[in-house]
C-alpha cells in the first residue's frame, strides 16, 4: 500500500478512507495527539490515537523524531487549527528515537549555535525544514528564470588551471603526498607530477571561462560552488558558498543592471507565490526574534514586507561618484562615526557605508556602478575618463553586497595593458583573450552569492544557517 | 534599438522592417549570402549584402567568427532552406576575426581531438554549440522533474571532512603551503594548522550527507560535482563532472528502481520535445560517422531512434544471480574472448560483460540488481540471505554504467558490524549513524553521472566532449 504525502493529505478535497502515512513524530500531546511530519510541507499532520485500545509500551515509543507509519482515516477534524485529520486505526514504529539520547529537545529551544553542530539533524526543525525548502525554490526559480528566457546554463571548471582570476585567496586541489612531495630543480614541488600536471585550485569564479562560451551561446549562466581561503569568520562569509553567474553578449551595463533586477525581483517573487506556509512561519519567527529587542533597534519592516517592497520598488542606480558625494556629507562621517572616514572620492566603500546608503539614505536597495577602475577587477569596461570602470554592485538592506557586476573590458589592446600593469603573464590568459581577438563585442555579467540572497528571503541573519553543511574556517564537519 | 534573436527571426510570423541582428559570422558566401549564428538556435540567420554598395574593405572583413550588427528588413526568402532573410540594410563590424590566425578553420575539418585543446573556442561549431544547448535543457529537465515531485534540492557539501564514503581515490583540499608545511610531534603534517583544522577532500559523492536530508525532508535530490582523483585516462572517465543523487526516505529498491526508470525516461523526452534542431543535427551527424564504418561496425540504430527506444521499452530488470548464469553459458565466455572469464557467482562485472548483456543479449536497457554483499559498498542493505545486498546497476548501450543505487542499510547493528569489518572508526561516521539511531526507516538512492547522460542523448563517443572544460590527468587548461 503506498503512502500519502502529508501535504497531499492536507491539501485533499475530500475526507478519505483507508490512508497510510508515513513520516516522524514531532509532537504528541495527551496520549492522543500525536503530529506528523514528512517534510513535504512545513504543516504536521494531526493523527488522534485510541490510547485506550494500545499499549502503554507502545505510547511510549511515539517520542519526537520516531519513525512512524499510520493507517487510518482521514476525517474533517473536530479541533481548531486543522481541517482534516487522521483517525488512526493502526499504529507502526519504524524506528525509535530515544528521548534521552535525542540531541534535539525543542523544549530546551536549542540555540542557532548549537544546531549548526548537528547540521545533520537541524533540518527535523520547522526552521531550517522551512529554510531548506526555500532554498530549493529559489535554486528552481534560477534555473526557471534563465531557461525561459533562452539562456544555457554552463558548468565551468571547479578545479581551475588558471590562477589569474584574482578574485581571493584560493585552496590548492593535489593529489601529491602531504610530505615528501617531488621537487624540481629549483626546490619547488614539481607540479609536472601532480595529478593535473600543473598547480590546480578551486575556482573562485566561473565568469572568465562563461565569457567564452556567452562569446557563442549568447546568454548563458553559471550556478555553482566557488571558494575563498580567505579567514573571514563573519556571519556574511563562507570558504565554500553556491553562485549564479550570468553572462551575456552584446548587453551593456544598462542592460545588465536591468537584468539583475529584474532577475532578483522574479526569483523572490518566485518564492513567495510557491513558498508561503514557510515564508509565513519565517515571517513569524523573525517578528517573535525582533521582539526581544530594544524597540530601537528593531526593523521598520516584517520579512514579508521587506519582500513584498523589493518587489514593488526599482533598485534606486546612484553612480558611485553621486555616492561618496552622498557619504562625505552624512551625520556619521562628520560625527567621525564610521570607522573609515570617507574624505576623497577613490576610497573603497566598507560594509558600513554600504549599510549607511541602503538601510539609512536610500532605504531601499541600491545599485551602485562606474566604480574607480583601481579599486575594481582588471576585466572591466574603462569608461572614456579613463578613471572609472562599468561596475556595478547592488546592496540590499541588513545583507549588503548582493551583486557584483560589470561590462566587461571588450577591446583587445585596453586589456591586454591592463593584464600587463598587474604583472600578470598573458599566456596565463591566452584563451581569455581570444574572445577579445576573435568576433570581439560588447559583453556585460554578474555573480549573485546564492546564500546571500537565501539569507534576504527567509530573514535569517548568519549565513551558516542556510546552507547545509556550512564549510568555515576550523570547521569541515559532515 | 534591441536586437532580435536568431530563433525569433527564424520563428516570426510575418516578414519584419528594420530589424537589428547582433551576432556572428559563420559563412559568407559569393560576397553576398552572410550566415550569422548569435547561439540562440543552430540555424542560422541568411543575411543578403548589397555588395554593390558594400566597400571591398568590408566585404573582406566578414570571415569565420567576426561580431557584426546587421540592420535590414526581414522578408521571405526567394532561395531554397530558409523562410526567411534579412535585406541587408546596414553592417556594422563589432569585431573582427583574422581568417589567417582564427584557430578553427572548419574546411580543414578539425578534429575532436583539436578541438578540445580549444575548449573555449570549440563551443562555436555547430557540434559543440547542440551539445551544450542539449546538455542545458537536460539540467533543467532534471531539476524540474524532482521539484514536480516534491524533491527538495540539497546542496550537499564538495569538501569535505568525511573520509569514509569509499567511493575512489579523492583530490586533498589545503590552504597549507605546498612544502614546509607545519609538522605535528609525529612528523605528519599537522592538519590542525590548515584552514579546516583537519585533512579535507574533494567529495566523491553527496550520499551520506543527503541521506541525513531524506530523513526528514522526504525526497531530497543533489546535483553537484563531485571528483575522482583516479589515473583513468579513458572515453568514459572524468576527473571532475557533475552527478545528480536522489535519495527518498520509505522508498525500498523497487520503488528506487520505478524512479530511475521514470526519472531517465522524462529527462530524455524533454530534450527531445525542446531541443529538437539540435538533436536532428547530432542524429545526422552521427550517420554521418557511422557511414565511415565497416557495415558490420555501424549501430542498429540512429540517435533520434535509439532515444524513441529507451522512451518506448521497459527496462530490464536483472538479478546479478541470474546475469551470471546467462554470462556464464554466453559464447564469449565459452570462447573466452571475454578478458575476464566469468567463473563463478561472486565475480565483479566488467565493462564487456555489462556490454554484452545489454547490446547483444537484451538489446535494451537493463537494471542488474542484488549484488554480492562483497563487490559493494558498505551502506547497501543486506538482503536476508545475508549474501547479497539491494543494490542496483543500471546499464545503457554504449555508456555502459549510468546509474548506481541502492536500498540503504537502515539497520543500526547490521551498519555497525559492517564499518567495523572494514576497519573504519565509527567516530568518523557518528552523524551518518544517528539516522539510524533516531527515526530510522526504509529509504534508497541512486547516483547518476550527468555526463554520461548528456553522452547517451547527444550520441558522442568521448566524455571529453560533452563537459565544457574537461578535467583529466594532466589536463586542467583554462
Amino acid at each position: 500500500m503506498k503512502h500519502i504525502k502529508v501535504k497531499d493529505l492536507l491539501n485533499s478535497a475530500k475526507p478519505l478512507d483507508d490512508v497510510l502515512v508515513k513520516g516522524w513524530v514531532r509532537t504528541f500531546r495527551n496520549n492522543q495527539f500525536l503530529a506528523i511530519n514528512d517534510g513535504s510541507t512545513i504543516n504536521n499532520i494531526q493523527c488522534v490515537v485510541d490510547f485506550e485500545n494500545t499499549s502503554p509500551e507502545m505510547l511510549k515509543r511515539l517520542t519526537t523524531s520516531a519513525a512512524v507509519a499510520i493507517h487510518g482515516n482521514l476525517v474533517e477534524s473536530q479541533g481548531a487549527g486543522q481541517k482534516y485529520e487522521v483517525q488512526v486505526t493502526k499504529l507502526e514504529i519504524l524506528g525509535d528515537s530515544d528521548a534521552e539520547t535525542y540531541p534535539i529537545q525543542l523544549r530546551n529551544k536549542p540555540s542557532l549555535e548549537f544546531l549548526r553542530e548537528n547540521a545533520h539533524l537541524r533540518v527535523r526543525t520547522n526552521v531550517f525544514g522551512a529554510i531548506m525548502r526555500v532554498r530549493s525554490v529559489l535554486s528552481f526559480a534560477i534555473h526557471q528564470y534563465f531557461q525561459e528566457k533562452g539562456f544555457v546554463y554552463v558548468n565551468t571548471p571547479i578545479i581551475t588551471g588558471s590562477d589569474a582570476e584574482g578574485a581571493g585567496e584560493m585552496f590548492r586541489v593535489t593529489a601529491l603526498p602531504a610530505t615528501g612531495a617531488p621537487l624540481n630543480e629549483e626546490g619547488k614541488v614539481d607540479y609536472k607530477q601532480d595529478f593535473f600536471g600543473k598547480e590546480t585550485n578551486l575556482t573562485v569564479s566561473g565568469q572568465l571561462e562563461a565569457e567564452t562560451y556567452a562569446m557563442s551561446l549568447g546568454q548563458v549562466y553559471t550556478f555553482g560552488p566557488t571558494f575563498r581561503a580567505e579567514n573571514s569568520n563573519t556571519s556574511r562569509h563562507l570558504a565554500e558558498f553556491w553562485m549564479i553567474e550570468p553572462e551575456v553578449a552584446f548587453n551593456d551595463l544598462d542592460a545588465n543592471m536591468d537584468l539583475a533586477e529584474d532577475f532578483i525581483q522574479y526569483v523572490i517573487k518566485y518564492a513567495m507565490d510557491r513558498c508561503q506556509d514557510d515564508l509565513a512561519f519565517l515571517n513569524q519567527r523573525l517578528a517573535d526574534e525582533e521582539k526581544q529587542k530594544p524597540t530601537a533597534e528593531r526593523s521598520e519592516m516584517g520579512l514579508l514586507e521587506k519582500l513584498q517592497f523589493v518587489l514593488d520598488n526599482n533598485f534606486k542606480r546612484v553612480s558611485y561618484t553621486e555616492a561618496i558625494d552622498i557619504l562625505k556629507n552624512s551625520k556619521p562621517n562628520k560625527n567621525k562615526k564610521f570607522n573609515y572616514i570617507i574624505e576623497e572620492w577613490g576610497a573603497d566603500l566598507q560594509s558600513e557605508h554600504e549599510r549607511f546608503l541602503v538601510e539609512k539614505h536610500f532605504k531601499c536597495p541600491v545599485i551602485l556602478f562606474d566604480y574607480p577602475a583601481k579599486i575594481k577587477a582588471f576585466y572591466m569596461r574603462l569608461n572614456e575618463d579613463n578613471q572609472t570602470v562599468r561596475a556595478m554592485d547592488i546592496l540590499f538592506p541588513g545583507i549588503g553586497e548582493i551583486v557584483g557586476g560589470s561590462q566587461r573590458e571588450e577591446r583587445l589592446d585596453v586589456l591586454q595593458q591592463k593584464i600587463a600593469d598587474l604583472g600578470i603573464d598573458e599566456k596565463e590568459l591566452w584563451w581569455y583573450l581570444d574572445t577579445r581577438r576573435f568576433g570581439t563585442a560588447v559583453h556585460s555579467g554578474f555573480g549573485l552569492g546564492f546564500e546571500r540572497l537565501v539569507l534576504f528571503v527567509t530573514g535569517m541573519t548568519n549565513i551558516r544557517d542556510v546552507i547545509p553543511f556550512p564549510r568555515t574556517p576550523q570547521n569541515a564537519e559532515f
